[in-house]
């Protein structure tokens, strides 16, 4: 028995210290981590497995007490749980609950951004302000509200209200957000199939309802639930977007860096983490104005670093540089220089807590619902966003003083990016090269293959899939065939460091010659020498962003969705966020590839659902596939489909 | 490998052909259908076995995608997850979606009665009226509505729109139903512990996103995120409760019988299986109106029979039998007798669709989100009511003409029951013995120790349990003791098929001298030789009437609802409805027995806080004994404690 357990040990170990492809940066924060906490993602997970087969193919049930049951997808074993339901239900009442888990974040956080508009239309607060009335005023139209000679409170108590309204609405009339961002071709469809929500609260009660014991065993009728729960999801994003845009402004093209090196050895640090910019936003601001305070303890200053979404919000607006995804966010606190690191909600590990106390590193978390045992609770709320902003920063002048030199180690490799795309700045830098008609340009590249067809990286960065290195070789396959790379998120986080968002080293990269003149030519009307080979949407819920853009080309063009050769790939997920945007995704018609594998592969029908019938039903198609060589081969196929189905030139794929 | 897989066989024959304490009933049927269906709850269960640990101890998690992880609750594995959750975290937050799960089910109920009674208000709907008005202006009443002078359609409207406000009120201002029901000293501590609930939706959305991975890691906020999804619950179950009896009556004793002999050989038989009375009104409704169409086949009449709570709700106001329960809806088709079961949601189990095919009964499945694959889908909706019941009824005669004679088997026994025992029934009994102060009785009687306490048993029929007899062990124990019985939901079943809600077999039972005293004494009250030696209260979603007597009980006496000498038990539950029944009653200061276990012994922290720390926060205790004699000896210990501080008297316990 002990020698088996020390077997274990070994290949755990063996596990642990396989670091595989991750850049040297990370490995000499991960050996460090591992000598000063004693634990590493990669070792726990490393413990975790192997993980549980039943689990991971979703035909596992809790939902009830006669269970916990499992379905023996081989034979021999039970092909039905005590109440009969079917691997098929299972699946899809899991991936519903996993698509709600998604949806419900995403929309609180719309919530929480609409609520605090209502209260600065009304005057209930005077911590934030409208700080881009234009495009406060293009949402309202999109809703539907006349703006014509009403002032600009009024105007935003409108579209706060019309946004609430959506949460709670009891007609049955389509959510506004939903009506109003939808690609038109895309909402018919989903019209048809009965699946446009009506307010954002009731699907998530009815998915709940209908997922738990004796209600809804019909795969087809769950999966239709579970678009309409990816439709909530979009809702959220958008919402989200378009209302922090109003607030914080909308994002233009920004300089800014990336990696762990950002945290700087000389000045106080303070890392930003989460997703809502709400306080981020002003922990920005008082930074500098507390900057001297910093100064006065010998620092040259305050530094604030983003990590994780939170980060991409302040990143894109206000340049704050880009220190460590969700993945790295333990390794940000391993530098030792790290001061403070304030959370707001999701993706916010629970280990940070325990890295912290092996550091003089404060944790602080400050949302009601968001705690976590030995971290500092700062409770913010609009109204003391101001208060709670100053005394993170007070907290971290204080640590500052028990920072200890000598355990302090930040690698030094840090690459200059640009970040910002906002659809706003891409129209702005596109109507350089075309005034009349800012679509053109791109339209023009599409159709003559200089770009072969558009893919949006987004989600997480999986440890799972880490060690693969498994967006950089997507992303540089792609570059290779002139497909125009989106990325938001953690996987900005990961372009950002790896280069493919710097701008001067376009030329450092295998890239197909389209691409490359087209990047060229784009970069010159934006003041650049060129742009850089993946363009930085935002953040995870600036996904919408790419919603947007695919609603003015389909519009404009007179096509489906589905019809344009443009694919999303979540290649690295961990959030149920990431299955809700996919789900998203899929309902408006686009194709989606996903590793690693959403918990369906139990359940042939759903399976079927996901990968085949969808497509005459929304267009849409998942696609999974964990090889990032052969994840660019099937989207480079799938797009190439795409063009040959438009009549356009159809290039060679390059060698990848 | 062969003899691997024949032992196994033999063994899960010998635990599917265990029929432990199951009545001969149940066991003639379970052999039938093992003959002819090839399945039985039990083969079920035993092909499932042995279940997974890490699920029953609630510490596997699969909320992402670095997951599932595991904790090991031995030494020698994981202790926490990819993330950092520890078991605590994994576990709290597991529970809270089961108690989502639960509360989401039981607030669509009640938003689905509170929408008809709207539109019944409006005059737009005239499939159904407001039958009882008296019990209409109670119910606004305690809302604080004023009826003077207003008509009761206006009076209805405001009750459905105070309903509906409840579901997506945005202001911070507590839940009108909460403050409404709440015990008033519950409810003051409830407050102080922040976790009374605005509204129905924000904490369902809320709990979804806190839960989702990287958000709250606390296993104490978390629970306070589950004791307030508790109330939510208890919202759901009030609302239904109350406005069901306002649009079909307030229930009153009415006689009937239970068991599967109620489905009659020579009748047309119809069973309605579900939750909600909505449909199930206008199926008995038309039973009467087409009653001579099945006669005209040459049946004898339709006979419609209850199954689970649709079952209880059709009993308590039209005396329809009580065929079946939960674990028994099987059976009910396998007697070859039934021509159609209609159903509507909750605890439907999906192998009633292969368990119909074997035989020529129709099962028809009605609500739009519960569909299962091979029934047919008969699509309700409150405007359609009548045709749909009509249809049904249709399909049922249909079915009749191809009942195979031979295969019908329908075992002989058959018990009388009493049930209906809403709270205005109870007091109007009480109020025979004594008009001014009706609840003076009662409370005499558990002073003087005639009775002991009172225990309510709720809650599902376990296949795991069921074998045990765990719930007639228990009420034989506590009616020996002088425990005063109600029941509700499944229990009912049980308890009315073993002779526990027959009047006249108060006798034929080992009831304590006091308790028999009462039995009688109110029974002749309500002009019965004696009440049975349970109480029925009604379906699952009448616990609430359980809550109001609580209410007028601690109110009454200035006590604390955990003063009062009274247990809840959920002795052999399924479904997360009993999980969030369960913390509803915990959140109220209520002492609540369960088995099988919840999925919190893998959590120390959330394990502590169920069983002791709830005590000082509201009251209320979890208690977790799978022995149905420990069981009754655990609660009449924690009975004799409540006596002991309200210095009443203590008698001895009679062995059991």
């Amino acid at each position: 028995m002990a020698d088996i357990l020390k077997d274990k040990e070994r290949v755990w170990d063996n596990r642990t210290n396989n670091f595989g492809l991750l850049p040297e940066s990370n490995v000499e924060l991960l050996k460090k981590e591992f000598k000063e906490v004693k634990t590493t993602s990669l070792q726990r997970l490393a413990l975790q497995e192997p993980q549980c087969g039943f689990g991971e193919l979703g035909v596992c049930c809790r939902m009830c007490y006669m269970g916990p049951c499992r379905i023996d997808v081989f034979d021999g074993g039970p092909k039905v749980g005590v109440c009969g339901a079917t691997a098929d239900t299972i699946v899809a009442r899991n991936l519903l609950r996993e698509t709600v888990g998604g949806a419900a974040s995403h929309t609180e956080h719309a919530m929480d951004i609409a609520e605090v508009l209502k209260e600065v239309a009304e005057g209930k607060i005077s911590t934030y302000m409208i700080k881009d009335e234009e495009k406060l005023r293009r949402v309202a139209q999109n809703l539907g509200i006349k703006t014509d000679g009403k002032d600009i409170k009024e105007i935003a108590k409108e579209v706060a209200e019309i946004s609430l309204e959506d949460f709670k609405r009891l007609e049955k009339e389509p959510a506004v957000w939903i009506k109003a961002y939808t690609p038109k071709s895309s909402y018919e469809q989903l019209e048809k199939l009965g699946v446009i929500p009506h307010n954002v609260w009731r699907p998530i009660m009815n998915a709940m309802h209908r997922t738990s014991m004796g209600n809804d065993a019909d795969p087809v009728n769950i999966m239709l639930a579970d678009l309409q729960m990816g439709l909530v999801d979009g809702l959220g994003l958008t919402m989200a977007t378009e209302l922090s845009d109003v607030l914080f402004g909308t994002p233009k093209p920004i300089r800014s860096w990336a990696n762990l090196a950002v945290i700087k050895e000389d000045y106080v640090n303070i890392a930003v983490h989460g997703h809502n910019p709400l306080l981020s936003e002003k922990i920005v601001e008082w930074a500098e104005k507390l900057n001297d305070k910093a100064k006065a303890l010998g620092a040259k200053g305050i530094n604030i670093v983003g990590v994780c979404c939170t980060g991409n919000e302040v990143l894109m607006r206000h340049g704050v540089p880009l220190a460590a995804n969700e993945f790295q966010a333990e390794l940000a606190i391993v530098t030792g220089a790290l001061e403070a690191m304030v959370v707001d909600y999701q993706c916010v590990w629970p280990i940070l807590s325990d890295v912290a106390s092996c550091y003089h590193t404060k944790l602080i978390t400050t949302m009601p619902f968001v705690k976590i045992p030995g971290a500092t609770h700062i409770e913010y709320s609009p109204e003391k966003a101001d208060d709670v902003a100053k005394q993170v920063i007070e907290i971290a002048l204080e640590a500052y003083k028990q920072r200890e030199p000598s355990r302090v180690h930040i690698p030094d490799s840090m690459e200059e990016i640009i970040a910002g795309f906002s659809v706003e700045a891409l129209v702005e830098v596109l109507s350089k090269l075309s005034p009349e008609d800012p679509l053109k340009p791109l339209i023009d590249n599409i159709v003559n293959g200089n770009i072969f067809g558009v893919v949006a990286i987004v989600g997480c960065p999986n440890p799972k899939t880490r060690r693969l290195a498994f967006t950089e070789r997507m992303i540089k396959g792609l570059i290779k065939n002139n497909v125009l790379v989106i990325v938001t998120g953690c996987i900005a986080h990961i372009a950002g460091q790896t280069g493919f968002l710097n701008p001067n080293k376009v030329d450092s990269f295998e890239v197909g010659d389209g691409l490359k003149q087209v990047l060229k030519a784009l970069g010159n009307a934006a003041g650049l020498n060129s742009l850089p080979v993946a363009i930085h949407m935002g953040s995870c819920v600036d996904n919408s962003r790419i919603g947007v853009l695919l609603k003015a080309l389909s519009e404009k063009l007179g096509l489906k969705v589905s019809d344009l050769p443009v694919v999303a790939s979540a290649p690295e997920l961990i959030s149920e966020k990431a299955i809700s945007i996919g789900t998203w995704a899929l309902a408006l018609g686009v194709t989606v590839h996903v590793c690693p594998p959403p918990r369906i592969l139990g359940g042939p029908k759903v399976r079927e659902i996901l990968t085949k019938d969808l497509k005459t039903l929304t267009g849409g198609e998942a696609y999974v596939e964990c090889d990032p060589e052969l994840a660019v081969k099937g989207i480079l196929d799938r797009i190439r489909q795409k063009r040959i189905a438009l009549n356009l030139p159809v290039p060679e794929m390059v060698q990848i």
